[in-house]
């Protein structure tokens, strides 16, 4: 079969390799209909994730049908269409049992990280009744394979995270596709004001449309002092990172009103500095996650409903065997207005 | 009357002042009948607060009766016996109505502060049916005052933001007045273990008694790698800081365990380094708080069942006439093996 | 001045009254310049309240200036244009200090109760600080008036209680302005269905265009029987009960999901059967409440954020000083099609 | 092997049967070391289990070591000393996945119920990774007998979902061994009182030395008039129903406070009359739970810590072989003064 194959910082290639085959009772081994590129395969390709290893299929991200099944699997049948989650989760351990698949003993994020993933036209899924959902039938799998990665990421480590509640006032730091997963998800509890904060105008315009009522321009310097005014000087109730550098951290504490939600989204590469001389006594809280996807099913729900619409997120579609170009338009997201780009093996959609 | 008075950076006395009068209709007059010395106040004398200026009598923390009460005033009456909460309510504005008391906009922390305090022969307690709270008949004033700060301070700061649950591996670190008060009311809950972490093997021997399960003398600086050993590599549950320094700080960032909750109760004074290259994907919380004491009921009930000792916490009383001697004794806390100090009018109890 | 007065069972009259004064230095006069009538209302006028007695100003919902304020109001000034809370609340007794202002010692629900109320042209309103709140600059009357208790109502007793969460499965018995109010701000938290049960087609086809998915008319008897066909025979997730009668209560309990929570907004006037031979192991959990109005300032936020449009909820205005007219209409509701009623007292809005 | 069998209302033998085997490949075979009776397995032998049907081996609680494992099975070996739950969990289906295993669509309640259960030399569990627990290295088998069952059962149902907190007025209506099993597990969360309600004097004293501070034998039909008095009229915070019947019910209705939560642990066979008309304004919640075992980890530790012993509920001792004169004991517990009995195929300990 062809895949995506990673060999080295910078290298990767459209390639031949094996199909996958069952290795375990509880794998699955899907043939992908639907896939799409994360940020984090970029941050694989400069060489930041030093275990994954020249030869690796990457993607951790994918729809498609059920063409094998291992003898230890039970919700699952052969021909069954299926979300593939980003986590792979046993069930079984004390983190499984907690909820907390992010941190599962035989999973968490493994698919195109320490094991080949999703950016092939087959990929074994291993711990299938936990990692795998029934894809509604009818649905549409551009939108659905949002349900993946991205939007559980920005709706349990932002919104969940932060406790966003009705009328709260909101800032999101980071208007990329991760932002704007947490300002599409934070709307599910109706704040009363969601200010975008990044560089890039275009992005925040089309956080306007996506539902932000606010959006500031950082580019200045000036992000907090315009948070700041914007709110009388008292700060917003919540304030969520989704960059992961120390200037956006700092942003997100100098935002945050007494009684405050900080939720970090962002993948950080280095330590940052935490003003606890001003926050001590300010009463806030902090948090930190990866994604554990248990809210797949909720989200499925809510997409079912109407009221999310997942494929805002996507801007560019290519076939599957496409996918070296998808990766350069991605690579060059600002350029190429990029958000989230799709790949199914029927090719485009038109 | 008398009162312990600052007179900048090192100076205090015990001197005569003119007694306090009501000067708004929510004001009470309390006749103080028993103070303590609070570590901030030790903080105040060093210099390190500086909205404290020459003149101000401080104290935040004290029993007494009431003499007087202003017109607005109705919870109360001339001769109540009242605890005095360390933070000043008026219930009416928007923090107080979240119960975040500690960021009253027309009060908080201000008692020994900004307005004079409670070590002294009389206090002006403002917003005084927000401020104050019945003593029960027959109780024990040396017991009593400990509600006034220390133990909501744990309790709340420490305690109540890191959610300890039954079964919980708690780590304290410092097993200082405040530590030790996070470790009584920690109890409540029912933890599973308690690791108390210090430099000094006589805290660390109170901390046993009062209910420890292991102690940890961080002096070798390994604290975080025993604990570590001590939770076969998994971390802790919850992590307490009682300190304010970033070094204890950072024991709790390398002890947490996945999924664990780390609660600030220490002052700081300076930055701390986070490590969100290491954190960000351990789905943590980090909490900080001014104490409200808003649970200072709840804290009398449980006093009142027998279940919290707070009396243990003390180890000097002396006569609130004797307060110089008694700021020498608590200034030397280690060399004197002093917890809290408790003053009183009647004169040190046999 | 004219005003709304209860004469026994059945008897209501607009006639002179003296102008209320102050009572106590907590109380303020309010000039009212918009209020409207409750179901309670007419309940009252059916003799069902023996607390209300012959004399009794009538109405608990209100806006208007304040004409004059007591020595112990602090919050607010003679001018201010403010909302009135059909609960008033001391803020200060331990119930207000639990946010359960409906039990405040000093208040709970007493305007056109034990006390003259709001359906007059001045009113008294004791504990003024607790029970006030600006109406911001600018704002619809007619919607805000909404906000002093049909919209908390709604959302504490029935939402909030019943935990609505994104995604769920919600059935609401009763649409009448109350069941109206709970689906109004049921949507704050995004459920995925919400049915909406009713003997009355009109009423039924107004929630249709408030947002409900699916309409059930409960006149054939086998409403539950229709739910459990639509849920798959699951039961949904959360059930409202918003008529308080036992039949509809019954309803809430048969359609109930296991993990399931039943939320009651009626007013009963009898016992229930519970049939706890069936629910006692289903996880389930039901509540009570009064509305305590603590979300009046976090509903403001919302109106004022355009995400709810309290004045859909009003479909007949008049002038105050038509207020036996505005009685009729809305005593025979269904037959006017009547939800809300608004007075003024410039007269009905063009 | 030999092993409790029902033969229809009233009917039980300890008699030959097969020794179970595989059916699954997610089933252990356990051979018992310990067991136990539930007061349920009496109700079974009454007939009110219609489900039950002749020839079925009673018991759902036990500990033994595993024999035989199926090929889907994980987390288990071979020779493994077990806890089983008295709930069978797939952790596959959408209950379990929200830790609702009592609702498991492949398991809940099965053993000794709906297959084959506990009380034999050996038994089959299905769902083996979900069912079993690890005992720990040296426990004590019939303390831990204790959390198959009655310990989560009194925790879950009654303590977690009454949110006991610290300085509680608790009330617990049955002082069985679920009352006692509530009991024992609410003092994890620190209750400033506990009131022991029962119509038996010699159980209230075990509940005296379990740690109930106030016992009320409600033989006088005045149970709740003395727990009025007892809190000077304003009722308990929480009110635990731990009987099954409407009686007992009636006195949680009677007792509970205004904000109160009522936890029902018993098993109802009829309906019970819920007076709305006096709580519907009450702002109170009732509950209703199946156990989930899922607290099963949290007791190990807390077992672990010695903050519990569960062998205090054990009254008597059998060998397994001695289960017929077990049966006749533990049915006539008020005259045996019999709480938990505990069979183990070593025979009784000295």
């Amino acid at each position: 079969m062809k895949a995506l194959v990673y060999h080295g910082p910078g290298k990767r290639a459209w390639e031949d390799k094996p199909r996958p085959t069952l290795q375990d009772a509880n794998d699955a081994i899907v043939r992908i209909t639907t896939t799409t590129i994360c940020g984090t395969d970029l941050h694989i390709l400069k060489g930041d994730l030093p275990l994954v290893t020249d030869g690796r299929i990457l993607g951790h991200e994918g729809i498609g049908v059920i063409e094998q099944i291992g003898t230890g699997v039970t919700k699952f049948h052969v021909g069954d269409k299926v979300i593939i989650s980003c986590i792979t989760a046993c069930l079984k351990c004390d983190f499984c049992r907690k909820q907390m698949y992010s941190h599962c003993r035989h999973g968490g994020w493994i698919l195109g990280y320490t094991i080949d993933g999703t950016q092939a036209e087959y990929a074994r899924v291993p711990q299938a009744d936990g990692s795998l959902y029934n894809l509604p039938a009818g649905s549409d799998e551009e939108a659905m394979v949002m349900l993946t990665d991205i939007l559980p990421t920005g709706f349990e480590c932002g919104v969940l995270n932060a406790h966003v509640k009705p009328g709260d006032t909101v800032a999101i730091v980071g208007a990329g596709p991760v932002g704007l997963a947490v300002l599409l998800t934070s709307q599910f509890y109706s704040p009363g004001a969601v200010f975008m904060i990044d560089l890039d105008d275009k992005r925040l315009a089309v956080a306007k449309t996506f539902g932000a009522t606010n959006l500031i321009n950082s580019a200045d310097g000036h992000a907090a002092d315009h948070v700041m005014k914007l709110t009388g000087g008292a700060g917003v109730d919540v304030a969520i990172e989704a960059v992961g550098i120390p200037a956006t951290f700092a942003i997100c504490q100098a935002i945050i009103a007494a009684g405050g939600r900080i939720a970090n989204v962002g993948v950080h590469g280095k330590p940052v500095e935490l003003h606890m001389e001003k926050l001590w006594d300010r009463n806030i809280s902090l948090t930190t996650r990866l994604v554990d996807t248990v809210t797949i099913p909720m989200l499925l729900k809510i997409v079912q409903s109407g009221k999310l619409q997942p494929s805002k997120l996507v801007t560019h579609r290519f076939a599957i065997s496409d996918i070296m170009k998808a990766y350069d338009t991605f690579g060059n997201a600002a350029k190429e207005d990029a958000l989230k780009v799709v790949l199914t093996t029927g090719g485009p959609r038109s």
